[in-house]
């Protein structure tokens, strides 16, 4: 099977002009069949400001009421969407902005009100990814915004890494899928004061026992969890690296 | 060649839910092929509005300086895109939602500044209708947002009415392309104070005559002139139509 490599950015480096321009540039580096994933959170919280609608997070998730949802729209499916596109198109990648709904490439669910109503938020359901498979072998560059849609009308907000990592599983049936998670840091540390100990590979042997001891805590978490089960459904690779080396492979490796 | 329909809805219909609604199901009825064009300047202004940013409008165009551009990439791109995205979905339909930007389909200049320095305003250059037409064929429906590109990375704010034109003149290379324009009447009134008045056929003869009897007038004297540049340049027709008969074929046709 061809290569493919899943790009998965969080908002502030998508979100500023100039880190944008260096992480499009980049992301271009990559060779072969590539997939950028974005955020774009610290953008809707500005405007959701500006508008003078209320920020509620909860656990980091953003509580999504209807008028949330329309700024979400926006600035994800529309702001940073396009001018990520805009820009990659002029390194001459053929880029096309993508959210769920587009060629009904993510299905969701409404997440269930349990404790918490999280709102117009949406737990991925189904993945489509067949049509867009043939596009990426025609050359095309998708890029794909943290909304997807129910089916019924409704765009639904979608947490980035969960996209990602749904989009991986669902690319692993067409492509060998590399997926890469951009982080502040360069990777995974094994002390958190020390930039430099990145761990080189953690597979769910490895997971455990820093999880038992300590050096895995708090959101990484989760994420690794989520690494771990894309490895366990056919994802080749996850690299959690920063962003500046998203061209050069390193990071830490979860196989 | 196979047929493709192109319908083209301002603002108004397509920013109101009842109203939108009841368009995307009278969209869904068209047979065939058909892709939808959409403009938004109704929620652009109530969102600048809003913002605080001031809305300047000459000749019904609107200035488009930074703010106001990201302003357009959100609403046009964003909210009301992916709402009829994600519309036509729950009707069946494999909508995308397309920017300029998108597979690099719509290549537009800054508009150069003259009199009026109009801003981040795009004149179209060049359509791209390859892939989408492979799309189409396909039974995928775009949606497109009146945004496109320069190349350079700069998205640019371009008149819906022009984008519909001017892809209906590239998709007729690919197929026998029927542009519907949606009007706020039933068709070209030859009396404007009678709704019912509605001049069935139009061609260049029958345009030099009404506009020079002061019949056709105002902002349908561009419109008309378009359409007729776009049935030179191989579009089969035109219909200009009220947005409820967008099915049944009726209104004002140019040949």
């Amino acid at each position: 099977m061809e290569e493919l490599t899943i790009v998965k950015v969080g908002g502030k480096i998508v979100e500023e002009e100039e880190s944008l321009k260096q992480l499009l540039k980049d992301f271009s580096f990559i060779e072969g069949h590539k997939v950028l994933v974005h955020g774009g959170g610290r953008s809707a919280t500005r405007i959701a400001e500006r508008l003078g609608i209320e920020n509620r997070m909860v656990d980091g998730r953003r509580i999504t009421d209807r008028e949330t949802l329309k700024i979400v729209t926006m600035v994800y499916g529309g702001l940073v969407n396009k001018n990520i596109v805009a820009g990659l198109q002029s390194l001459g990648l053929n880029a096309i902005g993508l959210t769920g709904a587009d060629l009904n490439i993510i299905l969701s669910d409404k997440r269930p009100v349990k404790n918490i109503d999280y709102g117009y938020v949406g737990d991925v359901k189904q993945v489509n990814a067949e049509l867009p498979s043939e596009l990426i072998r025609r050359g095309v560059v998708p890029v794909l915004a943290p909304l997807t849609h129910d089916g019924k009308g409704n765009i639904l907000n979608t947490n980035a890494d969960t996209i990602a990592g749904e989009a991986a599983k669902a690319f692993a049936r067409y492509f060998d899928v590399r997926l890469i998670y951009c982080f502040e840091k360069k990777g995974v540390l094994s002390n958190e004061n020390d930039d430099d100990s990145v761990i080189p590979e953690i597979d769910t042997c490895l997971f455990e026992q820093y999880v038992s001891q300590g050096i895995i805590n708090g959101g990484m978490i989760p994420k690794l969890e989520n690494a771990l089960e894309a490895i366990r459904s056919g994802v080749k690779e996850i690299i959690i690296s920063h962003a500046s080396e998203i061209h050069t492979g390193r990071g830490t490796k979860i196989r």
